[in-house]
């Protein structure tokens, strides 16, 4: 990373980019927000794929610019897709996000999130802080699929998760904070009706997968992902406050916000 | 029941529990509606998780505070999940809901629906009028997914099947028909715009597992749901009428409704 | 077709059938646009079903005036399923439509779509010009599910397609192209904005399954469905040209299309 630019002109870049260069991303993800993910992907000017048949997952993989995987629906069989994609990935440097949804609440789910960090080796980790202390050991008390753990609590867990899988870990809640191992920022954008709708962090781990295919450094693609989501939540916010609607809004910034918005609203500082 | 405390007081104060709680409801629903469905759970404070894996759907029983289980796009492996949890659910004395979409439809669905009545013995079974007359042994005569019979057709059959399977039957439709074999109520809440989204019917499922999470009397809780929710679809469609935007505001009106429009607007009648 | 009456003045007899006899149409499509599918069929005055158990699906064709196959997100089973349903279909005389969705994007998807080609026969194959060019055995380029070649690219391999498949083909794109080997037209309605939201394409398909129900011209039918889906996104985008609130407003164009405006803003020519 250039030391003379921050982080958010790197975010407003790599906005700029994905917009010019519609990279794909195959996304191997859950029943529930598959269609909520595809269209934020396009929203914001990527091209979205979901496939997760072993006959073709490698294929696709091959024709991608970023893989995420996504455990909110598993079951064996897409575990075993997850699994095989996320080899081929690293075979191909197809850089990956991994989304460990619900990890903690059960421990299929906990168990299947620590084989695919081990197989997948993923680029970049998101997910809320009881998922982060469920995927480092810890108790991360999920309940459900819903985090009740605070981001400061999972800090330390994000940090050493961080070095031990040499990846950038996402943890994201009131103020988002990213990490990995030595550089860390806390992000203070985003708006708590963004938690209430059902899918708004698997859009942000998508959102990850398309920054990601534009930006080489994962701990820049990761927070700029995260101030420019948070930055369309604030937006969508500010016109409507009703769930339905924030989500209709929350697209319609996700197409609308523009580079220059990010450099005037991201609120970043490192941590 | 507090004989002095009408349904419409139960309604009203099982909508505020619901929002002090926030209880977690396990879902094993269709492919269509899983987005909506999490979305409608979420707008009206509940908390929603899907999950389906024979690893893990037991454990996520655990957690629950409802279960609900609906074969809209059902399959084999769907349905022993459904078994199994269903079966889990009985053991842990969580509530569970059956919504046997399309019985009467195929006879597969029919056959599941009633295997799903005995395995999980659920407090609610809620439907249309073709599929409770299909479960209750009569010919339904589904066109696909939808009802062709009148709420009135299967008055006996609905009644005849709360007594025999110990349990509530919410027969939805112009008006909706809730009985445990002893008490009955109609409510003449709702809109047909409802009938025009995917999904009404399911998401109606969907609620009535957050109501019986909070109100242990399971006939108060499914006529909680069908005012709360009939009230929200007047309120949806008093400021749109086409589907598209109607979708968006009943999940909006979820999200704003409040107990005191329940007192205000519930129309309920002891049949 | 009667000659002295226009594709145009079909489509607007069709559309006044769809509302008056609403069709069943059976769907085994793709996870990503299972609910807005059924969404824009029941917008339009159809009436979706969603069924994919091999228990099952014979049955429901059995019921269903329509089949829609669509491979978005193909596995082993599902494109069983299909097979299954598509020779129900044949020996029942239910008109059937293949989307082959992402054919030429990997092996799997150009040799499943060929062989539901062969299996299914389908009334109506319809797809953008690189699936359509995948199909016909070309180097259809494809990127993900994405089209990047032009409608013109496809004529040559549509009308081959067409002749040797005994069936219609649509490609569509800026402007749409149909063909049954013999006639031929395109049609200039649309807008850019359908293909900034995820699905669009599947719509197209699922709403010909319901044109097809009413209209035995598969050619006619395929036309009418992209006349009539055309001028709702048309409608759509004059409300608003963000993606999110676009979506909604296409469902509440389908159901606000009257045949009327078709005939007034129909733009078909003859090929």
């Amino acid at each position: 990373m250039n030391p003379n630019e921050s982080v958010i002109e790197r975010a407003a870049r790599g906005l700029t980019a994905i917009r010019e260069r519609h990279p794909l991303v195959h996304n191997i993800t859950n029943y529930v927000v598959m269609n909520t993910t595809a269209n934020a992907l396009l929203a914001v000017g990527a091209s979205p794929v979901m496939a997760h048949a072993p006959e073709e997952v490698e294929e696709m993989v091959g024709l991608a610019d970023a893989l995420v995987l996504n455990i909110g629906t598993l079951s064996r069989e897409w575990v075993e897709a997850m699994v095989v994609a996320g080899r081929a990935a690293r075979r191909r440097n197809c850089p990956t996000v991994l989304d460990p949804v619900g990890a903690g609440a059960t421990r299929y789910r906990t168990e299947t999130a620590q084989r695919l960090m081990v197989e997948a080796r993923p680029q970049v980790i998101r997910g809320n802080p009881s998922e982060i202390l469920a995927l480092a050991g810890g108790d991360g008390r999920t309940r459900g699929v819903d985090a009740t753990a605070g981001v400061d609590a999972a800090r330390e867990a994000a940090e050493g998760l961080a070095r031990e899988r040499r990846c950038v870990v996402a943890v994201t809640g009131a103020e988002d904070f990213v990490t990995d191992g030595v550089r860390a920022c806390r992000i203070a954008n985003g708006h708590p009706m963004m938690g209430r709708m059902t899918g708004s962090g698997c859009i942000a781990s998508a959102l990850t997968g398309a920054f990601l295919a534009v930006e080489s450094d994962a701990w820049v693609a990761a927070s700029a992902t995260l101030i420019a989501f948070g930055i369309c939540g604030e937006r969508a916010a500010a016109e409507c406050l009703r769930p339905g609607s924030f989500g209709v809004r929350l697209l319609d910034a996700l197409d609308g916000v523009t580079p220059a918005d990010l450099l005037a609203d991201g609120r970043v500082r490192i941590a």
